[in-house]
């Protein structure tokens, strides 16, 4: 298994097609806005060599049977599903932020059972490209989202805005589009695309699971634009070392050849798979947000408790109140990422799967439960926090030292940047929108509770009680 | 096992000092206000006898090594405590309403720590009588809380308002005083006094485990009042079968001999062994809700849809939303009991604690989110289930007819009777009050978050990332 | 004016046709679970002879040119708006329950401006029989709300569900149906029948704007069931004096004569002055709720901190807070109902209207911040208001003394009788079920609030912002 | 009166001391990080010369005997309060952001009544200063927030932290400190410091008020940093035109003639005035929030509403039924600016006040709703908002048009945009921050009301209806 330095010096050998701000990037390693996004990868890397984390970060692969980083490993029981979820908070605690390997992790599960329905040959050419995954330990961008543009439009109605075969050759496809709310894709090795959605007869080139290394030709990155972005690497970054990452990715007509296609939705069956991934991945991914997200909001609720410190009232029955209250949603959170990996069942591919009632629940309570984390976070970091200077000014020749006098500690000015990054600056998109979006938008998760709800019988619960006949 | 029959039988056997309405009842079994909590009781024998519920419903003692109802079995694995939940649900599901046995379960497992700890004979004492239990297969009402009186008071400022013990003999002891909300004890066989809270040192009276049969004399039970009461046994019942019970248990100089003395004050490290009782029984206690409550709430939602498809909307929008909000609440206290369950850890006695934190979190929500559903159901209920006459006048020589033409279906004014019953009627206490001070109040719970967070590691973890060096 | 006693004694002269629990009541005065609905009614008279209340409770009259109770008046000019609120705050909190006089009052005003509308002589008549009603300051039980049965239907697939003209003769009309949630009905002197929704073309026979004397024959009460309803005029009533009262009224071929009918869907421009009759009367009525729960939620804090005090911990910083959220939210409600009030806007007719957005605003609110106040006030009161034996008891000969030990003191035990009144007894349907439900659902004000948010400018000020052109 | 740009003109005209990341600043109408604050306060003006605001936006001074702008005029009737929430609720909605003229709006009033408590001649003195200030119509700075360091600490064990008196001479008084959170400071003409808090004896030198030009040698200004700032007057700024402003002003050593001090601690009675200041300040400027905010939320609401409609949604029954819930809160705060207005009473200064329990209520929402309302925007913004690259990227060479058919039409990109600044960029400040902490902090409505609130009326009205003796 790669270390952080050995995965750090990976990255330099790859040639990617990466711009940001217009300009484009000749070494991601080295520039500002990039760097602090890697770092959170490599946290991935580093946990693994820790012998306190050693029990979740790593597993023993029967693919290659060797150990691997777990974030390439399959959820063999379900104890993987459970630790998958603490070893996210571990990192979501160390970074503060998205370590954007996720999506990678889930994807590979999600497609292995997905492959094994389509059965035939492209569940094995999937496993030889996963054991050469873990092999080399590598990232794995998962690229789920198209743009899908005007929502009441089906994909060929509007075709740009999904990723799609534009030409099938004899040794494999061309693709056109893009994925978008590609988190972490310029820190990875390879792109794994898988369709977004279920399509319907008749949109089968819309469906199509495939691997390329990064810098397969026609592959384009750009760097999205992230709150307070400009603060990356100087003193008003919040969080010193860590960043999230979100990429538009643009396929220019990308060829893969087929021994890395693993759906493709012109073969038998492969429409359903299609749909079986998505359905997987979803519940995969959902459950995950109950650890990455508590963690992050751990470094919250520290750095809030810290700063009440600082301004002298953390023994206010308020404040202690407040973060009380984080606290327990936060740890509502991380109870249903538990509860759903615990309560999973084995699909006969040989994944287990969670609990898809809970996954949603808990992804659904993701997509509110923060917002009032952060809203207290906000009322207890007092309003300096949104007024204070740079903290540059603070060694101002002229009126550094009055201002000083001003903001207080160093404690209280770092702490209160690092809140505001988290709160509404450049950790805001991990924090708030993965939260809101992330795995699916509130909505999603609500149409698969409707559909999973056993109405009848709990109809019938009702009827019994009620004196009235069973329907 | 008993069966249900077996049960209600054996209860007419006790020659229980017991009072309804200022009366004295003869036979409890057939006293409407006090019968339709006996049924309840009678549905956790029932489903020892199904075979859709063995599993859960029993379990092996290695006490008596025979099969046993779960309800007087010990938390011998973190599966016990997952199946407790599971079980839970299902009978709250079957009842609507609460079944009481769980108090006396989560007791005999916490009371089981308490003695170990205590050490010497009390513990042998305890186990042997449990043995007793198991092999009758009784119910045990766990009785903990005191009346308390003014809170800003020590106990020994307000004896009257705490159970002690008056006077000490050679072979045992005599108790005075009162517990009240004893939930089920009119129904139950034993009765197991236990300290409701931590004491100090020269409280030593106050520190009081022991059991009793339900006839030891000096025993006297007055049931408490409930909403709609009345109502019970009659057409308006709502529920028409089950219901909960509150009971005052007055101990008027009751004698317990020293065999069924499982702790007292003054035996050495007594104090601290009833600490750790308290402790112990929280925890078991908040995450029982996570079973018995959504089980309930089935019910009630099950009642608001069945009602939403007799008034013809149940496709509207928000009437859709609302349902599916309601399951959101529901799962989420649900999935939180199971996470406390599984993440549990094994005392030395031999007894799995469930995890601290999670069950905390999940008895508070407990204490929110049934009343936003019990709200929502109000909603989509609509007025008329507030305004409705009697259903006995939907018979009424003079206006029945035309009153029915008002009231619509019989399945729509039944299930209206439900949902009011469950709302604000004789089902009340249970979903909400149980909901809101059953194994205590909000606040006990907040004490016991800020207690067990490591708020350190949190700090730490944010002083990394703000550049600041950890303390 | 009328005094409180002078309108109790004018009920007993009523020859009414009213049902209790399946009996006919000879008078309504004497019968225990009618006379606390009397009596909330009695405090509007009350009120009107206080010199503290008189600007409030009473209005100089221009239609007979004299002092009149202003629940019978006209809204000349915003400030009757105003001071309408102020007066229901002052019976909300004098009663604690619904005094329900105020649909009377509203639709008054409401049916003011639709007959005004509707032209010609029906105006005239309505003004003339007004002239009555205040001249004898008589109660007006306005009756809109029809039953509806299955609400995918309309009037005429379900003709029963709806009151209806089946007959019309030269001197008048005969009707059919009934009209349920009729707040009040048994004590009022005056029947107002209006339509409950706006009705389309082929609808017109659901059309009916009309008065009666409540003794009519043809005129039929059945008395709603309440929570706890049996307690009333016991020692466990809670609230010791007043109560509120749903009634069905059934119309069974009831003639009215044509100077009492005041809108007629057969009579042109008829349709459309009945769909400005509801939408008038949601507005006021939605207003309405800013004044009287309030009021109720006065008593409901009160109390809470009442018993809080009793426990000895009223200066909790918990406790305190609780107190503070229950009187913010309470507030909230009663700020727009003022609000409302005072942004109004003359109707030709003559008649102040409310602002509509902030009426449904507030109403909106209306249907949730009361029952969080109510769970709060479950969360102070402590458990033992659930299982309390009844107030009677704490003088058995037997076992009150010991009761009374465990109880505490008369104070704590007779007003947390009066919490749970509120929160899930007698109580409860006028503070929880009105809240939801009277003036509509909370759906309906949703709708309302969508169709009168201008949309287009809000867009346009986004535009305008976002560097758009304007549409 | 001023027009808009006759104010920007007179900017230059200042030689001010303001520093924008560690540079001096020239000319502040020219900074790329200045010029959009200018412009939002450049609004103020330009809306008394539009005949369609005439009314709302400027109102005849009795002082001067002259039309004024209502931002330098006295509440000299309760309609003078209604007009300003509404005139606030107009430019919030055209600027989308903090305009910056309001506290020193409600400074002039709050100071008025201070002054006049104060007696003798601090009054005059004044009145003759506000006339220069209404004759010129000037931007006055209300310089209120000290720092406040460790709030366990009192002014004295940390003077820095305070704006204090250091030095008395004849003529006048030598002020020393900074004052924090000084919106639009860098825009305005005169600087009124007042105290922030009441003060004890023995803290009499940190009670003043005084008046000075923003000029006045000794005071520096630095520019607040906030979330994106850089983006201000670039592509991606979301706001193309306005922005909101805070800022840290620095007092070394100023001197300001006794004909501008207005208050001062050492001087009868002063104590005392100036914690009548605060609390009428407070007053005034928590309904404020009630005026600007919900004109902040109709831009977002507007944003929104236009976004969901480009995503093809806009009919979907959730995205409805999620904008009217951010409409349903936004007016909520609306209507209690309002009422809190209306319900105003008459200082014996000449001043109306506002009922301080309504605009604590609607203060304390405006902590709370906003964060809502930006939360429902998010959901519906989609994750696009927060993963697009540059707005410049769209016209680049290389991958310009590829990304175009990814973040689709240029309204749905600006508008994303806007959106994002809003919820958590440049405008972020204004939209959470301000709401907030602005007049203070959640808890301080919190001691309002509780201080405010007639607990013993509530608890009396309780006792009556229990039937119990008042007291």
């Amino acid at each position: 298994m790669r270390t952080a330095e050995q995965y750090i010096a990976s990255l330099r050998e790859r040639s990617l097609e990466l711009w940001v701000d217009g300009e484009r990037v000749a070494d991601p390693t080295a520039h500002p806005k990039v760097r602090p996004a890697i770092e959170a990868v490599a946290a991935t890397y580093e946990v693994a060599h820790e012998a306190e984390y050693a029990a979740l970060a790593t597993a023993h692969s029967d693919i290659i049977d060797a150990p691997v980083n777990r974030f390439t490993h399959l959820f063999r029981e379900p104890d993987d599903l459970v630790k998958k979820v603490e070893l996210q908070r571990v990192l979501g605690r160390r970074t503060g932020t998205c370590f954007q390997r996720c999506v990678g992790m889930d994807g590979l599960n999600a497609l292995f059972i997905a492959t094994w329905e389509a059965q035939g040959t492209f569940h094995e050419r999937f496993v030889r490209w996963m054991a050469g995954v873990q092999t080399r330990d590598e990232v794995v961008c998962g690229a789920m989202t198209d743009a899908k543009g005007d929502r009441s439009l089906r994909p060929a109605a509007q075709p740009d805005a999904y990723l799609r075969v534009v030409e099938r050759r004899d040794d494999g496809v061309v693709l056109r589009g893009a994925k978008i709310h590609q988190t972490g894709a310029a820190n990875s090795h390879q792109i794994l695309v898988m369709p977004g959605m279920a399509m319907r007869p008749g949109e089968e080139d819309f469906v199509i699971a495939a691997a390329m290394p990064v810098e397969t030709p026609g592959v384009t990155m750009i760097v999205g634009r992230q709150p307070s972005d400009e603060r990356k690497g100087g003193p008003d970054a919040g969080n010193v070392r860590y960043a999230g990452q979100e990429v538009v990715v643009l396929f220019r007509d990308v060829f893969v050849p087929n021994e890395r296609v693993f759906l493709d939705g012109r073969e038998d069956g492969h429409l359903q798979a299609a749909a079986t991934l998505v359905d997987a991945f979803a519940g995969f991914h959902r459950a995950s947000y109950g650890g990455c997200k508590p963690g992050n909001l751990d470094v919250l609720i520290g750095a809030t408790a810290l700063v009440a410190k600082e301004h002298g009232v953390r023994k206010a029955s308020h404040v202690r109140d407040k973060l009380i209250e984080m606290t327990h949603l936060s740890e509502t959170v991380h109870g249903l990422g538990l509860a759903a990996s615990n309560k999973s069942t084995r699909h006969d591919a040989g994944v287990w799967q969670v609990d898809k009632v809970l996954a949603n629940v808990c992804k659904h309570n993701v997509t509110r439960l923060p917002y009032e984390i952060v809203r207290l976070a906000e009322d207890l970091a007092g309003g300096l926090m949104a007024t204070m200077p740079s903290l540059a000014d603070l060694d101002h020749p002229e009126y550094g030292e009055a201002l000083r006098s001003v903001v207080g500690s160093e404690t209280r000015a770092k702490t209160l940047r690092l809140i505001e990054a988290m709160s509404y600056g450049a950790q805001a998109v991990p924090l708030r929108i993965e939260c809101m979006h992330g795995a699916g938008s509130p909505q999603a998760q609500r149409i698969v509770l409707e559909r999973e709800i056993d109405w009848a019988a709990r109809m019938n619960a009702a009827r019994r009680l009620a004196g009235l006949p069973e329907q």
